[in-house]
């Protein structure tokens, strides 16, 4: 999420496949590595822990515990359990997943601000509070199909969806929007094309596939019709088309040029195009969570210590020693190795004794805010009213995006995301009551969806999750290139770090799956080299 | 499926909503139209007949007998069956559905050639041979919901999925081919815009406007570095970002950019955009025959008679006598009125005495040619290997398209549509037998897949819906402005014509819904009226 569209110069393309500028192979090399199982290697090859490390040189398996029960901490645990590591799990949360959180009827939260909500879902009905989709690259997938967590299809792209910018004044559908935006910008580019404005940057065969090219892609005229763009049926249609003479009632449209651009509906068209986001996306049948749960089962429950807050970690000279409290006693966990999984800025205020450098260093991880509320509406008009079967519709207004559910499409009831932000959008946000986020929440939205949004509504569960308790934030800024990031690089004495926040994917799940197979691979090549 | 992008003129438009050309209203209309619910709307509004019709008036429902029990005739029945009109299905093949076909271990098939298939897919494997996704806007969406039907994504796109043309060389990734075109057009654009090639068109505001439109749609530098594209994250990586220091390997490129416009990348561009296939779109869970299924189920299984051939229709003065061979018996039934929904080419050739201007326009359709094999593999390599997860391979081989499963991700095995094409490509296919067709699939694919397109082949399927015995074609190409297409629109004395080949989507199960209810509207008012 965080890393830059144009991060990736030419130069360090060329660079990282020792390929010149030659342009004549690069194409043909680049259709190879695509048929090259690496070039779907979602993460560097791993081979976790096995018994037989143990058993066929003499060795026993160590005693680890682990600080923090979300997606790093879990894995640290599962990878090095299938080696017969002995594993303790600290999770100072009521429930194992950290941001990985779904809420469903019942759950209950009190936030830093001391409120406390309990939502009222009806059965089957779910938010992902925290993660809730998954790219196909991403090694999160592995892990579902390791733990046997059936995936489907995550609905992060809809054509019917809309488009909504205040300067637009009224929602248009994705479909129309992008229509639009193709269609001039099609003409445009034809016509300065064909005037020859480019003659300095293609050549004649260039210019007629380029013509070709855009004829097809904004549904133009050709050379005759001045490469006019003149509406199309990709807009959608007020009425569709039907039986016998019934060809359908077009939108109305499309808008002059200047009057599309002012609007600004193409503000959002470049979000489906991004490596981590690009459709086909995924989520877990049944919820997010889904896999802490069936992590936990593998690890085994007992494990897996929830409630349990760390107080202080000591390394030793042979070991590591870990206070804690649980239920409002002190315990003490000494272990041959700790995988220190919890948020930096959280790991930070835990006493301990791994030096100033890495104490300065879990210091330099900015905290971004973020925000969510689920509605849950009695009937799903998304679907019966505007055939909206779920995606995304995005806005200018500070709730930023609605989600439309991605499964138990024409079921009775279902929950939207009323509002998903970060920044400054989710501290105003977070700033209220949860009856205040509904508030908000519900006006902004009446905008686009009028006031079915506002009488349907059954009830709503909102997240801060900068005033979420043993979170505080919902991902890091990584100071990737910093002596400091690379210190919590390396373990401190028996302490290894782990988690998204140490590694280039983060606020993603896989960002924390490999981080903390780096973690266990260190760990384990170093217990067999002793 | 017929409809052209560009059919729908501005001059259409802005007849069809009575507004004149002032743009400065368009777009508020425009997208206040988009929230009404008549913006949504599937098709015309359509009451279903009711008992009460009868109950209140006195009358008695009618005999119907209905020709075909492809989805327009399974739906007369259904509709008029809510009322209580008494009606029987005839239909030729051995199961309800018509092109609705979905083949499943043990499906046998004899084509029109000779051959004879009977499938061998495993539990839980299925090909839907004819249609395989619904549009969100279509009625047959209304249907699943009203019958129980569940329904998940069908994945028609896909940014992991690969363009291959012939003149890359090789297979690339949607979402690189996606990159560079975008980041080559934009460049482009915005040079010419920079350098006043178009300021004629624009005013200086629409220039900052879209200038700032293509450094986010193409990923572009800005003024300082002349609007260069030299590449984006949004390409793909040959190894995805990992934890610590891994910031990901990128593939090699971008190509130049003639390159990338003479490897014709950008053809398949706009497929995505189409008011009928842009995503979301949507299938049944389990085959799309669970729509035929619920159907036949409502109308009530004993009234659909399969094996049945219908040889002769004669309109008679007060009721229509249909003569039709089943279990090598001739059999006579009396109607009241008949819907007759077979093809209209198959339907021609069925003696009546409905009049030589109907036989006529009946021969008017042209018939399109189609194929598809479904091919079984021992593992979903395309899961696995490639990371990816549904969607569709375009090509301009004769396989034009490959199509990745929706459904069933991470499990043990899986069906790929090796080729779906039409017209001269279908015929190509068609003509060979079904060991044939395999041998040029797999030849043709294994140039995208490599050698596990060959080794990992379970068992095939093929279809060559023109080869298909009582179908004889994929779909037809209604003369819609024709008096003979008119003269079908009416009834032929008691006789009504349905089929998705009387409407605006043909080629769609759409079509076919809202064409068999203009039929039974049509004769239910009839009946009340008299």
């Amino acid at each position: 999420m965080i890393v830059s569209d144009r991060s990736v110069s030419r130069r360090r393309f060329l660079q990282s496949v020792g390929v010149s500028g030659g342009a004549g192979a690069l194409f043909a090399t680049m259709g190879a590595l695509g048929l090259a199982p690496a070039a779907a290697s979602p993460a560097p090859p791993f081979s976790p822990p096995r018994p037989s490390d143990f058993h066929l040189t003499g060795r026993k398996p160590r005693r680890v515990v682990v600080l923090g029960g979300g997606i790093a901490g879990l894995t640290a645990a599962y990878e090095l359990g299938k080696a017969g590591y002995d594993c303790t799990v600290l999770e100072a949360r009521g429930v194992a997943g950290g941001r990985n959180l779904t809420v469903r009827g019942g759950t209950t939260e009190t936030d830093l601000d001391g409120h406390t909500q309990r939502a009222r879902f009806s059965p089957g009905v779910y938010m992902n509070a925290g993660p809730a989709r998954l790219a196909q690259w991403m090694v999160t997938l592995d892990y579902c199909r390791e733990l046997g967590v059936p995936i489907e299809v995550f609905t992060n792209q809809n054509a019917d969806a809309f488009v909504h910018t205040e300067a637009a004044g009224a929602p248009i559908r994705y479909r129309t929007a992008k229509a639009d935006v193709y269609g001039y910008v099609s003409e445009l580019l034809a016509k300065a094309t064909d005037q020859g404005a480019l003659d300095g940057s293609l050549t004649a065969q260039d210019k007629e596939r380029l013509l070709t090219f855009l004829q097809s892609f904004g549904a133009i005229g050709g050379r005759t019709a001045d490469w006019d763009y003149a509406g199309t049926s990709r807009r959608g249609f007020a009425a569709y088309p039907g039986a016998g003479t019934d060809a359908g009632t077009p939108l109305p449209g499309p808008p002059e040029l200047s009057e599309v651009f002012a609007a600004n509906v193409g503000r959002y068209f470049s979000f489906e195009f991004g490596y981590d986001q690009a459709m086909l996306m995924f989520q877990p049948v049944g919820g997010m969570d889904r896999i802490p749960a069936a992590l936990t089962r593998a690890i085994g429950a007992s494990r897996v210590h929830l409630g349990a807050q760390v107080t202080s970690v000591t390394d030793r000279a042979g070991d590591v020693e870990v206070v804690y409290t649980r239920d409002g006693r002190t315990r003490t966990i000494i272990a041959d190795f700790c995988v220190a999984a919890l948020p930096p800025h959280l790991m930070a205020r835990v006493p301990h004794n791994l030096g100033a450098g890495v104490q300065s260093a879990l210091g330099t991880f900015p905290v971004t805010p973020s925000g969510k509320i689920g509605l849950e509406y009695r009937r799903r008009w998304w679907e019966q009213d505007l055939r909206i079967y779920g995606g995304i519709t995005e806005t200018d207004m500070d709730l930023s995006h609605i989600w439309y559910p991605s499964h138990s499409f024409h079921s009775d009831r279902g929950l939207v995301i009323g509002y998903y932000n970060t920044g400054t959008n989710a501290r105003t946000y977070g700033a209220l009551t949860p009856p205040g986020r509904e508030a908000r929440a519900i006006a902004q939205g009446s905008k686009i969806h009028g006031d079915v949004y506002r009488t349907e509504l059954a009830s709503s569960f909102s997240i801060a999750w900068h005033r979420t308790r043993h979170l505080e934030g919902a991902w890091t800024s990584p100071p990737t290139g910093t002596p400091g990031y690379h210190l919590l690089l390396q373990p401190a004495g028996h302490v290894y770090f782990a988690g998204d926040w140490l590694s280039h994917e983060v606020a993603w799940q896989h960002g924390a799956f490999v981080s903390a197979r780096a973690a266990v691979t260190a760990l384990h090549h170093r217990v067999m080299s002793h």
